[in-house]
């Protein structure tokens, strides 16, 4: 299976052509939805939640049978500025945990039905400083780009796409502020737990990238080449893969919006088959959220990224979808509808 | 089998005797976690969820595995004040729903593997009016306290206790009044979507409920006696009998509560086994939980009842507690933790 792009500016052009959900079967279940055993709106965000699936499944009563997580992974040359407490080592051991079972996305795939793949990106061959030069060669950044894309399992019916990568807050902070706009304190957070002096030291870290790559990321996709990660762009390419696979996608916490925000921001509407599916406790991810015009279905305190937010919120998705297609109508049920 | 309690005053006693959790099991439970591949507390609350699990079922390692939900529907003679929106011919047909399958609490149920149960309760003879005379005499209300009782499966690992009555939105209001304080209109809200006149209605009944048996609702358990509703008094049995079983209880939203809220009243401590499921859309819920210091885990703009919110957080639980259960040790994976 090949990607169908082999530069930024045809993955562009892939983003423009998205396609669009099936407006008959959304229409179709908001009708059904108006229908069923229940007062008009007592399910609150559940309805709108099946009724945004129907439309991106193209069925007025779709089922949710085959999710998959893909977590990808990747290191970055960054480090090498001591924005993490963790050194590079611990994502190679977490990529052998999550092979071996181990994990939290482990459990969560498991208890939720999910199929959930790995993709480890040239751990041994980290991005580079972006304080230095750009994280990757346009060659780089579209290898990880097709990675991503071609993860996808055409079969799944959503998608979750999550990531570990020592170091990678920093560099999502810096994704962030470069294709939303605001300064590096706005995006900069704790992570995996530094101090202050820590954070000090990430803030100006992500304005030094910020400055020496300023004409450059003016373009969102270039952003994600000069400022991002493998795993970031494995997840954009992912989440546009979907999209053309008629695939709905639950993001999970700060990594993988800023990821996420990198295509909104290429292809206004790039985002419409996503929603958001926790509020992580890293904390820019709110600014984040409301800069997506996206509304977190959970905001449980989490901050380990692996997908794991994403994947808790697939029982949502879940309990919605069943109501929606497997609850009686007021007819079917012969109760009075008021 | 049979409830052990013949009157509210037996019914109080078991409430002062019942167990607490097992300290050795949530101390081991504390211990695991921090020894899990993750950075400390990065699964928020869905760590401190699956702490409080263990320590009620008595196993540093314990598994959601039999779920149950109950569903307990009444039908309230204050109906005759015009208080709600349909008929109470709606909790019949909602009941026959409930048995075919077709209602949202079934759809939930089966996503979330749990057993579901229904119980009506004397439907066709509804409490008496509570602005005229208390709603049940002690015969009834202890009746109903047993149905919920014993409605409880020993084997299940996790209770969810829902309901459905016409009107019961109006003597959840009271109860919720009387046991915690504050004006009628502190706690009466839109229910199934009355208008600002039936609301007015609504709170006038309320009044005039809290004014007739003043004295007598000093008392939290008189207070489900004499403005509850069989539905009500079967959840707190429920409730209750999930303690002495060593079942933890998920609440559902402000029905749910407001009887759960006459337990807390009744015996500090009694819901130390419960944790809210979700934040209804019904007004005064969130002013319920505040009084009963619980959070929810969820907040969707659910006002069903039936159990749906509490159900769907089923599996915010399920995650909790496949991740505490199942993740790999820092020892066992070989990862550095830092």
């Amino acid at each position: 299976m090949c990607a169908p792009f082999s530069t930024l500016a045809e993955f562009r052009n892939i983003l423009a052509k998205a396609p669009n959900h099936n407006t008959a079967a959304k229409a179709a279940a908001e009708e059904r939805n108006g229908q069923l055993t229940k007062p008009p709106g007592a399910l609150g965000r559940l309805e709108d939640l099946a009724i945004w699936y129907a439309g991106w499944r193209g069925s007025a009563t779709p089922s949710v049978e085959r999710p998959q997580v893909i977590v990808f992974a990747g290191n970055h040359g960054v480090c090498a500025q001591g924005v993490s407490a963790f050194p590079p080592e611990v994502t190679v051991q977490m990529v052998a945990n999550f092979e071996h079972g181990g994990a939290a996305i482990n459990q969560l795939s498991k208890a939720f039905g999910a199929k959930m793949d790995v993709h480890a990106l040239d751990l041994d061959t980290p991005t580079a400083d972006f304080t230095q030069t750009p994280a990757m060669t346009e060659d780089e950044v579209v290898a990880a780009l097709a990675t991503g894309w071609n993860a996808v399992d055409p079969d799944a019916d959503v998608l979750v796409a999550g990531e570990m990568g020592i170091g990678n807050t920093t560099v999502a902070a810096a994704v962030a502020a470069a294709v939303l706009g605001g300064d590096a304190a706005d995006w900069t957070g704790r992570g995996t737990g530094v101090d202050d002096a820590g954070l000090a030291r990430k803030t100006e870290v992500v304005n030094k990238g910020l400055a020496l790559h300023a004409d450059a990321i003016k373009d969102p996709l270039e952003a994600l080449r000069c400022l991002g990660g493998r795993e970031l762009a494995a997840m954009a390419g992912a989440i546009a893969s979907a999209r053309a696979k008629g695939i709905p996608v639950i993001l999970d916490g700060f990594i993988c919006s800023a990821a996420a925000a990198a295509l909104q921001v290429a292809e206004a509407g790039a985002l419409d088959h996503v929603v958001a599916g926790h509020l992580s406790a890293e904390g820019s991810h709110e600014r984040l959220l409301k800069s997506l015009g996206k509304e977190p279905l959970l905001s449980l305190g989490l901050r380990l990224g692996e997908g794991s937010g994403a994947a808790l919120a697939l029982g949502v998705l879940k309990g919605a979808v069943a109501c929606h297609s497997g609850m009686a109508t007021f007819a079917e049920a012969g109760v009075a509808d008021g």
